[in-house]
Protein backbone atom coordinates (compact mmCIF):
# COMPACT_ATOMS: atom_id res chain seq x y z
CA UNK A 1 0.00 0.00 0.00
CA UNK A 2 3.06 2.46 0.96
CA UNK A 3 5.01 3.16 -2.28
CA UNK A 4 8.62 2.53 -1.27
CA UNK A 5 12.10 2.27 -2.84
CA UNK A 6 11.11 -0.75 -3.40
CA UNK A 7 8.72 0.27 -6.23
CA UNK A 8 10.45 3.13 -6.71
CA UNK A 9 14.27 2.82 -7.75
CA UNK A 10 14.94 6.97 -8.43
CA UNK A 11 17.02 7.94 -5.07
CA UNK A 12 16.61 11.56 -4.15
CA UNK A 13 18.45 13.50 -1.88
CA UNK A 14 17.71 14.65 1.94
CA UNK A 15 17.52 18.39 2.13
CA UNK A 16 19.02 20.14 4.62
CA UNK A 17 18.30 23.30 6.83
CA UNK A 18 20.61 25.29 9.33
CA UNK A 19 18.78 27.17 12.24
CA UNK A 20 20.09 29.43 15.32
CA UNK A 21 18.86 29.24 18.65
CA UNK A 22 18.10 32.82 19.14
CA UNK A 23 17.66 34.74 21.79
CA UNK A 24 13.44 34.81 21.45
CA UNK A 25 13.50 31.04 21.13
CA UNK A 26 14.65 30.54 24.53
CA UNK A 27 13.06 29.24 27.57
CA UNK A 28 13.83 30.13 31.52
CA UNK A 29 16.71 26.85 30.77
CA UNK A 30 18.52 28.98 28.44
CA UNK A 31 17.68 26.12 26.02
CA UNK A 32 15.98 26.23 22.72
CA UNK A 33 12.22 25.58 23.45
CA UNK A 34 10.37 22.63 22.25
CA UNK A 35 7.83 24.20 20.52
CA UNK A 36 10.52 26.05 18.48
CA UNK A 37 11.99 23.26 17.96
CA UNK A 38 9.24 21.49 16.41
CA UNK A 39 8.35 25.10 14.64
CA UNK A 40 11.66 24.67 12.88
CA UNK A 41 11.34 21.26 11.88
CA UNK A 42 7.94 22.31 10.08
CA UNK A 43 9.44 25.48 8.64
CA UNK A 44 12.39 23.04 6.90
CA UNK A 45 9.24 20.61 5.98
CA UNK A 46 8.08 23.89 4.12
CA UNK A 47 11.28 24.98 2.68
CA UNK A 48 12.03 21.72 1.64
CA UNK A 49 8.77 21.24 -0.51
CA UNK A 50 9.05 24.69 -1.77
CA UNK A 51 12.05 24.34 -3.06
CA UNK A 52 10.77 21.24 -4.58
CA UNK A 53 7.87 22.38 -6.05
CA UNK A 54 4.90 20.90 -4.40
CA UNK A 55 4.46 23.13 -1.01
CA UNK A 56 1.44 25.07 -0.39
CA UNK A 57 1.81 28.19 -2.43
CA UNK A 58 2.41 25.58 -5.70
CA UNK A 59 -0.72 23.63 -4.54
CA UNK A 60 -3.14 26.35 -3.82
CA UNK A 61 -3.15 27.53 -7.60
CA UNK A 62 -4.70 23.70 -7.42
CA UNK A 63 -6.89 24.54 -4.68
CA UNK A 64 -4.61 21.71 -2.65
CA UNK A 65 -3.00 22.38 0.48
CA UNK A 66 -0.65 20.00 2.96
CA UNK A 67 -2.30 19.17 6.36
CA UNK A 68 0.19 17.78 9.22
CA UNK A 69 -1.96 15.21 9.88
CA UNK A 70 -0.10 13.39 12.62
CA UNK A 71 3.73 13.53 13.96
CA UNK A 72 6.14 11.83 16.93
CA UNK A 73 9.00 13.66 18.02
CA UNK A 74 11.78 12.35 20.05
CA UNK A 75 13.95 14.52 22.32
CA UNK A 76 17.77 13.92 23.65
CA UNK A 77 18.85 17.65 24.70
CA UNK A 78 17.96 20.63 24.09
CA UNK A 79 20.40 23.37 22.59
CA UNK A 80 21.65 26.21 24.19
CA UNK A 81 21.56 30.06 23.05
CA UNK A 82 23.33 31.28 20.17
CA UNK A 83 24.02 27.70 18.87
CA UNK A 84 23.30 26.03 15.53
CA UNK A 85 21.13 23.53 14.70
CA UNK A 86 20.74 21.43 11.51
CA UNK A 87 17.41 19.85 10.25
CA UNK A 88 17.66 16.92 7.69
CA UNK A 89 14.56 16.10 6.21
CA UNK A 90 13.09 13.41 3.69
CA UNK A 91 10.13 11.82 2.51
CA UNK A 92 10.47 7.79 2.86
CA UNK A 93 6.97 6.92 1.26
CA UNK A 94 3.38 7.99 0.85
CA UNK A 95 0.02 6.07 0.45
CA UNK A 96 -3.19 7.30 -0.83
CA UNK A 97 -3.96 9.48 2.66
CA UNK A 98 -0.92 10.29 3.94
CA UNK A 99 2.54 11.29 3.03
CA UNK A 100 5.57 10.85 5.60
CA UNK A 101 8.23 13.14 6.36
CA UNK A 102 10.77 12.52 8.46
CA UNK A 103 13.56 14.63 10.22
CA UNK A 104 17.05 14.17 12.13
CA UNK A 105 18.11 16.98 13.97
CA UNK A 106 22.28 17.43 14.83
CA UNK A 107 23.46 19.73 17.15
CA UNK A 108 26.63 22.04 15.85
CA UNK A 109 29.24 19.42 16.80
CA UNK A 110 26.89 16.83 14.58
CA UNK A 111 25.31 14.81 17.80
CA UNK A 112 21.65 14.27 16.83
CA UNK A 113 19.52 15.22 19.78
CA UNK A 114 16.39 14.76 18.51
CA UNK A 115 14.12 12.78 16.15
CA UNK A 116 10.57 13.14 14.25
CA UNK A 117 8.46 11.91 11.52
CA UNK A 118 4.97 13.22 10.63
CA UNK A 119 2.17 12.22 7.91
CA UNK A 120 0.73 14.70 5.70
CA UNK A 121 -2.88 14.76 4.11
CA UNK A 122 -3.15 16.64 1.03
CA UNK A 123 -6.33 19.19 1.40
CA UNK A 124 -8.90 20.04 -1.58
CA UNK A 125 -9.80 24.05 0.24
CA UNK A 126 -12.83 24.19 -1.92
CA UNK A 127 -14.33 20.62 -1.37
CA UNK A 128 -13.08 19.85 2.09
CA UNK A 129 -11.93 16.43 1.16
CA UNK A 130 -8.67 14.55 0.96
CA UNK A 131 -6.39 14.53 -2.50
CA UNK A 132 -5.80 11.05 -3.49
CA UNK A 133 -1.86 11.30 -3.19
CA UNK A 134 -1.11 8.53 -5.90
CA UNK A 135 -2.39 11.28 -8.32
CA UNK A 136 0.73 12.96 -6.81
CA UNK A 137 2.76 9.90 -7.95
CA UNK A 138 4.80 11.59 -10.36
CA UNK A 139 6.48 14.50 -7.83
CA UNK A 140 6.49 12.17 -4.57
CA UNK A 141 8.36 8.99 -6.91
CA UNK A 142 11.04 11.52 -7.42
CA UNK A 143 11.50 13.04 -3.99
CA UNK A 144 11.62 9.73 -2.13
CA UNK A 145 14.84 8.68 0.27
CA UNK A 146 15.53 4.76 0.75
CA UNK A 147 15.86 5.43 4.48
CA UNK A 148 12.86 4.10 7.00
CA UNK A 149 12.02 7.26 9.56
CA UNK A 150 13.95 7.67 12.75
CA UNK A 151 11.96 6.81 15.52
CA UNK A 152 8.15 4.84 15.67
CA UNK A 153 5.23 6.07 13.94
CA UNK A 154 2.71 8.21 16.07
CA UNK A 155 0.95 6.30 17.99
CA UNK A 156 -2.79 5.43 18.72
CA UNK A 157 -4.74 8.70 20.72
CA UNK A 158 -7.67 8.40 22.33
CA UNK A 159 -9.96 10.88 23.41
CA UNK A 160 -9.25 12.63 26.79
CA UNK A 161 -12.57 12.86 28.83
CA UNK A 162 -11.16 15.03 31.96
CA UNK A 163 -11.57 19.07 31.94
CA UNK A 164 -9.19 21.66 33.31
CA UNK A 165 -10.54 25.05 34.21
CA UNK A 166 -7.97 26.76 31.15
CA UNK A 167 -9.74 28.12 28.37
CA UNK A 168 -8.10 29.69 25.21
CA UNK A 169 -9.81 32.28 22.53
CA UNK A 170 -8.31 31.98 19.94
CA UNK A 171 -7.07 34.97 18.68
CA UNK A 172 -5.06 36.76 15.55
CA UNK A 173 -1.65 36.06 16.74
CA UNK A 174 -2.70 32.70 16.63
CA UNK A 175 -3.94 32.19 13.20
CA UNK A 176 -2.04 30.63 10.40
CA UNK A 177 -1.81 31.80 6.23
CA UNK A 178 -5.22 29.32 6.28
CA UNK A 179 -7.10 31.16 8.95
CA UNK A 180 -6.49 28.19 11.18
CA UNK A 181 -5.21 27.89 15.04
CA UNK A 182 -1.54 27.46 14.00
CA UNK A 183 -0.12 24.18 15.15
CA UNK A 184 2.82 25.24 17.00
CA UNK A 185 -0.12 27.33 19.24
CA UNK A 186 -1.33 23.95 20.49
CA UNK A 187 2.20 22.87 21.30
CA UNK A 188 2.33 25.69 23.33
CA UNK A 189 -0.76 24.66 24.88
CA UNK A 190 0.60 20.98 25.57
CA UNK A 191 3.77 22.16 27.07
CA UNK A 192 1.96 24.85 29.07
CA UNK A 193 0.80 22.06 30.96
CA UNK A 194 3.57 20.11 31.76
CA UNK A 195 5.24 20.04 35.17
CA UNK A 196 7.85 22.93 35.19
CA UNK A 197 10.69 20.66 37.18
CA UNK A 198 10.84 18.43 34.15
CA UNK A 199 11.57 21.56 31.83
CA UNK A 200 14.08 22.86 33.77
CA UNK A 201 15.49 19.07 34.06
CA UNK A 202 15.95 19.16 30.53
CA UNK A 203 14.26 15.60 30.83
CA UNK A 204 14.70 14.16 27.65
CA UNK A 205 10.45 12.92 26.03
CA UNK A 206 8.68 11.18 22.98
CA UNK A 207 5.79 13.97 22.02
CA UNK A 208 2.92 11.67 19.40
CA UNK A 209 -0.01 14.70 18.22
CA UNK A 210 -2.77 14.07 16.11
CA UNK A 211 -4.34 16.75 14.62
CA UNK A 212 -8.36 16.02 13.70
CA UNK A 213 -9.83 19.39 13.23
CA UNK A 214 -8.49 23.24 12.96
CA UNK A 215 -10.29 25.43 15.33
CA UNK A 216 -10.83 28.97 13.86
CA UNK A 217 -10.59 33.13 14.95
CA UNK A 218 -12.91 33.12 17.93
CA UNK A 219 -13.64 29.71 19.16
CA UNK A 220 -12.72 28.91 22.55
CA UNK A 221 -10.82 26.13 23.82
CA UNK A 222 -10.14 23.91 26.33
CA UNK A 223 -7.44 21.12 27.43
CA UNK A 224 -8.31 17.98 29.02
CA UNK A 225 -5.35 16.45 30.51
CA UNK A 226 -5.21 12.56 31.69
CA UNK A 227 -1.82 10.59 33.47
CA UNK A 228 -2.16 6.65 32.19
CA UNK A 229 0.71 4.06 31.92
CA UNK A 230 2.86 6.89 32.35
CA UNK A 231 1.78 8.94 29.88
CA UNK A 232 0.50 12.45 30.33
CA UNK A 233 -2.14 12.35 27.60
CA UNK A 234 -4.20 15.62 26.51
CA UNK A 235 -7.09 16.87 24.20
CA UNK A 236 -7.72 20.18 23.07
CA UNK A 237 -10.87 20.95 22.29
CA UNK A 238 -13.50 23.23 20.92
CA UNK A 239 -16.89 23.37 22.22
CA UNK A 240 -17.97 20.77 19.49
CA UNK A 241 -14.89 18.65 18.55
CA UNK A 242 -12.03 17.69 19.63
CA UNK A 243 -8.97 19.25 17.73
CA UNK A 244 -5.54 17.87 18.81
CA UNK A 245 -4.57 14.58 21.23
CA UNK A 246 -1.29 14.53 22.52
CA UNK A 247 0.87 11.64 24.49
CA UNK A 248 3.86 12.51 26.32
CA UNK A 249 6.22 10.66 27.85
CA UNK A 250 9.47 11.10 29.47
CA UNK A 251 12.50 8.47 27.91
CA UNK B 1 23.60 64.55 28.01
CA UNK B 2 23.76 62.20 24.86
CA UNK B 3 27.10 60.55 23.57
CA UNK B 4 27.29 60.72 20.13
CA UNK B 5 30.05 61.21 17.47
CA UNK B 6 30.60 64.87 18.01
CA UNK B 7 32.27 63.57 20.93
CA UNK B 8 33.41 60.09 19.72
CA UNK B 9 35.12 59.89 16.62
CA UNK B 10 35.62 56.64 16.37
CA UNK B 11 33.44 55.52 13.25
CA UNK B 12 31.70 52.16 13.48
CA UNK B 13 30.03 49.99 11.37
CA UNK B 14 26.05 48.99 10.95
CA UNK B 15 25.59 45.56 11.02
CA UNK B 16 22.77 43.48 9.13
CA UNK B 17 21.01 40.32 9.58
CA UNK B 18 18.70 38.77 6.34
CA UNK B 19 15.41 36.51 7.44
CA UNK B 20 13.37 34.75 5.34
CA UNK B 21 9.41 35.06 5.52
CA UNK B 22 8.70 31.25 6.68
CA UNK B 23 5.31 30.11 6.54
CA UNK B 24 5.15 29.37 10.91
CA UNK B 25 5.50 33.62 10.58
CA UNK B 26 2.56 34.32 8.27
CA UNK B 27 -0.54 35.80 9.34
CA UNK B 28 -3.90 35.36 7.37
CA UNK B 29 -3.12 37.56 4.78
CA UNK B 30 -0.12 35.51 3.92
CA UNK B 31 2.04 38.18 4.78
CA UNK B 32 4.75 38.61 8.16
CA UNK B 33 2.72 39.13 11.18
CA UNK B 34 4.09 42.37 12.96
CA UNK B 35 5.08 40.76 16.11
CA UNK B 36 6.77 38.33 14.00
CA UNK B 37 9.40 41.40 12.28
CA UNK B 38 9.92 42.82 16.22
CA UNK B 39 10.79 39.90 16.87
CA UNK B 40 13.19 39.58 13.77
CA UNK B 41 14.62 42.88 15.04
CA UNK B 42 15.37 41.82 18.49
CA UNK B 43 16.96 38.88 17.41
CA UNK B 44 18.92 40.96 15.67
CA UNK B 45 19.63 43.46 18.26
CA UNK B 46 20.68 40.44 20.80
CA UNK B 47 23.14 38.81 17.96
CA UNK B 48 24.29 42.15 17.42
CA UNK B 49 25.34 43.13 20.81
CA UNK B 50 26.26 38.88 21.17
CA UNK B 51 29.14 39.65 18.62
CA UNK B 52 30.33 42.61 19.56
CA UNK B 53 30.84 41.49 23.23
CA UNK B 54 28.30 43.08 25.37
CA UNK B 55 25.25 40.99 25.15
CA UNK B 56 23.40 39.43 27.46
CA UNK B 57 25.41 36.30 28.15
CA UNK B 58 27.92 38.43 28.62
CA UNK B 59 27.14 40.79 30.92
CA UNK B 60 25.19 37.83 32.92
CA UNK B 61 28.77 37.05 34.16
CA UNK B 62 28.89 40.71 35.82
CA UNK B 63 24.71 40.32 36.60
CA UNK B 64 23.79 42.64 34.28
CA UNK B 65 21.41 42.53 31.34
CA UNK B 66 20.11 44.43 28.65
CA UNK B 67 16.30 44.98 29.40
CA UNK B 68 14.33 47.11 26.34
CA UNK B 69 12.71 50.23 27.76
CA UNK B 70 10.82 51.49 24.90
CA UNK B 71 10.64 51.50 21.16
CA UNK B 72 8.32 52.47 18.35
CA UNK B 73 8.31 50.86 14.92
CA UNK B 74 6.82 52.39 11.66
CA UNK B 75 5.90 49.64 9.24
CA UNK B 76 4.71 50.58 5.37
CA UNK B 77 4.28 46.99 4.20
CA UNK B 78 4.59 43.18 4.97
CA UNK B 79 7.10 41.11 3.08
CA UNK B 80 5.41 37.94 1.62
CA UNK B 81 5.84 34.08 1.92
CA UNK B 82 9.32 32.75 1.11
CA UNK B 83 10.60 36.49 0.48
CA UNK B 84 14.04 37.58 2.57
CA UNK B 85 14.05 40.53 4.47
CA UNK B 86 17.36 42.25 5.67
CA UNK B 87 17.90 44.22 9.22
CA UNK B 88 20.16 47.12 9.40
CA UNK B 89 20.93 48.07 13.04
CA UNK B 90 23.32 50.49 14.94
CA UNK B 91 23.90 51.91 17.96
CA UNK B 92 23.25 55.75 17.81
CA UNK B 93 23.79 57.10 20.87
CA UNK B 94 23.32 56.44 24.94
CA UNK B 95 23.01 58.60 28.05
CA UNK B 96 23.23 57.36 32.10
CA UNK B 97 20.11 55.22 32.05
CA UNK B 98 19.42 54.19 27.87
CA UNK B 99 21.79 53.11 25.22
CA UNK B 100 19.81 54.15 21.65
CA UNK B 101 18.97 51.24 19.15
CA UNK B 102 18.15 51.88 15.72
CA UNK B 103 16.97 49.50 12.86
CA UNK B 104 15.94 49.86 9.02
CA UNK B 105 14.42 46.96 7.18
CA UNK B 106 14.79 46.22 3.78
CA UNK B 107 12.30 43.69 0.99
CA UNK B 108 14.11 41.61 -1.12
CA UNK B 109 14.17 44.63 -3.49
CA UNK B 110 16.19 46.68 -1.22
CA UNK B 111 13.04 48.71 -0.76
CA UNK B 112 12.53 50.29 3.06
CA UNK B 113 9.32 49.01 4.40
CA UNK B 114 10.05 49.76 8.28
CA UNK B 115 11.99 51.41 10.71
CA UNK B 116 12.41 51.24 14.26
CA UNK B 117 14.38 52.87 17.38
CA UNK B 118 14.36 51.85 20.74
CA UNK B 119 16.02 52.24 23.81
CA UNK B 120 17.84 49.98 26.19
CA UNK B 121 18.68 49.90 30.32
CA UNK B 122 21.59 47.70 31.88
CA UNK B 123 19.84 46.03 34.86
CA UNK B 124 21.62 44.48 37.59
CA UNK B 125 20.11 41.24 38.07
CA UNK B 126 21.25 41.45 42.23
CA UNK B 127 20.44 44.66 42.90
CA UNK B 128 17.39 45.36 40.48
CA UNK B 129 18.76 48.50 39.97
CA UNK B 130 19.54 50.34 36.29
CA UNK B 131 23.77 50.19 35.47
CA UNK B 132 25.34 53.98 35.17
CA UNK B 133 25.58 53.21 31.19
CA UNK B 134 28.65 55.69 31.33
CA UNK B 135 30.64 52.97 32.87
CA UNK B 136 29.86 50.84 29.69
CA UNK B 137 31.24 53.97 27.18
CA UNK B 138 34.73 51.74 26.29
CA UNK B 139 32.64 49.47 24.92
CA UNK B 140 29.48 51.52 23.66
CA UNK B 141 31.53 54.74 22.18
CA UNK B 142 33.39 51.96 19.71
CA UNK B 143 30.17 50.46 18.34
CA UNK B 144 28.15 54.05 17.74
CA UNK B 145 27.17 55.17 14.22
CA UNK B 146 27.05 58.93 13.31
CA UNK B 147 23.28 58.36 11.88
CA UNK B 148 20.33 59.46 13.51
CA UNK B 149 17.25 57.46 14.49
CA UNK B 150 15.24 56.69 11.29
CA UNK B 151 11.75 57.73 13.10
CA UNK B 152 11.01 59.73 15.51
CA UNK B 153 11.70 58.27 19.42
CA UNK B 154 8.93 56.60 21.37
CA UNK B 155 6.34 59.00 22.19
CA UNK B 156 5.30 59.34 26.21
CA UNK B 157 2.44 57.06 27.23
CA UNK B 158 0.24 57.73 30.06
CA UNK B 159 -2.16 54.80 31.87
CA UNK B 160 -5.59 53.68 30.01
CA UNK B 161 -8.25 53.28 33.15
CA UNK B 162 -10.52 51.38 30.82
CA UNK B 163 -10.84 47.44 31.27
CA UNK B 164 -11.43 44.98 28.68
CA UNK B 165 -12.69 41.41 29.39
CA UNK B 166 -9.40 39.89 28.38
CA UNK B 167 -7.37 37.44 30.78
CA UNK B 168 -4.05 35.98 30.26
CA UNK B 169 -2.30 33.69 32.59
CA UNK B 170 2.12 33.69 31.89
CA UNK B 171 2.51 30.20 31.11
CA UNK B 172 5.60 28.37 30.22
CA UNK B 173 5.66 29.42 26.55
CA UNK B 174 5.37 33.31 27.21
CA UNK B 175 8.40 33.19 29.37
CA UNK B 176 12.19 34.15 28.55
CA UNK B 177 15.31 33.08 30.24
CA UNK B 178 14.69 35.75 32.84
CA UNK B 179 11.44 33.96 33.66
CA UNK B 180 9.69 37.09 32.26
CA UNK B 181 7.15 37.46 30.31
CA UNK B 182 8.07 37.63 26.63
CA UNK B 183 8.24 41.39 24.75
CA UNK B 184 6.66 39.42 21.77
CA UNK B 185 3.71 37.90 23.81
CA UNK B 186 2.92 41.57 24.50
CA UNK B 187 2.88 43.05 20.90
CA UNK B 188 0.90 39.71 20.17
CA UNK B 189 -1.88 40.78 22.86
CA UNK B 190 -1.99 44.46 21.36
CA UNK B 191 -2.08 42.71 17.45
CA UNK B 192 -4.94 40.25 19.01
CA UNK B 193 -6.93 43.46 20.04
CA UNK B 194 -6.57 45.34 16.58
CA UNK B 195 -9.34 45.64 14.22
CA UNK B 196 -8.97 42.51 12.10
CA UNK B 197 -9.97 44.46 8.94
CA UNK B 198 -7.02 47.20 9.13
CA UNK B 199 -4.64 44.05 9.44
CA UNK B 200 -6.48 42.56 6.39
CA UNK B 201 -5.57 45.83 4.51
CA UNK B 202 -2.01 45.62 5.74
CA UNK B 203 -2.49 49.35 6.55
CA UNK B 204 1.11 51.34 7.20
CA UNK B 205 1.11 52.19 11.57
CA UNK B 206 3.21 53.51 13.70
CA UNK B 207 3.35 51.55 17.49
CA UNK B 208 4.93 52.73 20.29
CA UNK B 209 5.97 50.77 23.26
CA UNK B 210 6.82 51.26 26.69
CA UNK B 211 7.91 48.98 28.99
CA UNK B 212 7.65 49.20 32.25
CA UNK B 213 7.07 46.17 34.98
CA UNK B 214 7.99 42.71 33.90
CA UNK B 215 5.05 39.93 34.59
CA UNK B 216 6.02 36.35 35.44
CA UNK B 217 5.00 32.77 35.64
CA UNK B 218 1.45 32.23 36.70
CA UNK B 219 0.36 35.86 37.19
CA UNK B 220 -2.39 37.16 35.31
CA UNK B 221 -2.18 39.54 33.21
CA UNK B 222 -5.48 42.06 31.96
CA UNK B 223 -5.68 44.39 28.99
CA UNK B 224 -7.27 48.19 28.72
CA UNK B 225 -7.66 49.58 25.37
CA UNK B 226 -9.07 53.29 24.29
CA UNK B 227 -9.22 55.17 21.15
CA UNK B 228 -7.76 59.20 21.51
CA UNK B 229 -7.16 61.95 19.24
CA UNK B 230 -6.61 58.83 16.46
CA UNK B 231 -4.59 56.60 18.47
CA UNK B 232 -5.33 53.33 19.76
CA UNK B 233 -4.23 52.97 23.62
CA UNK B 234 -3.09 50.06 25.53
CA UNK B 235 -2.04 49.19 28.48
CA UNK B 236 -1.61 45.27 30.04
CA UNK B 237 -1.26 45.05 33.20
CA UNK B 238 -1.13 42.15 36.60
CA UNK B 239 -3.39 43.16 39.27
CA UNK B 240 -0.64 45.29 41.18
CA UNK B 241 1.72 46.93 38.32
CA UNK B 242 1.17 48.50 34.72
CA UNK B 243 3.58 46.34 32.24
CA UNK B 244 3.15 47.42 29.41
CA UNK B 245 1.90 50.61 27.44
CA UNK B 246 1.19 51.24 23.85
CA UNK B 247 -0.12 53.74 21.64
CA UNK B 248 -0.69 52.83 17.75
CA UNK B 249 -1.82 54.71 15.00
CA UNK B 250 -2.36 54.33 10.92
CA UNK B 251 -0.10 56.00 8.74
Amino acid sequence: MFVNLLTNPIMADKAYFTYKVEPQSLDFTSRLKSPALIMSALNAAGADAHNKGFDYVDMEQDDNTWVLSRMAIEVSYRPRQYSDYEIETWISGYNRLLSTRNFRIYDEEGKQFAKMTSQWAMLNVKTRSAVDLTRTADVHDKYMVQEEPPCAAPCRLRGVAEGEEFRHTVRYSDIDFNRHMNTIRYVEMIFDHLPIDAIAEDRPFRLDLHFLHEAVLGEVLTIATKEEEGKLLFEISTVENPCVRAALCWL
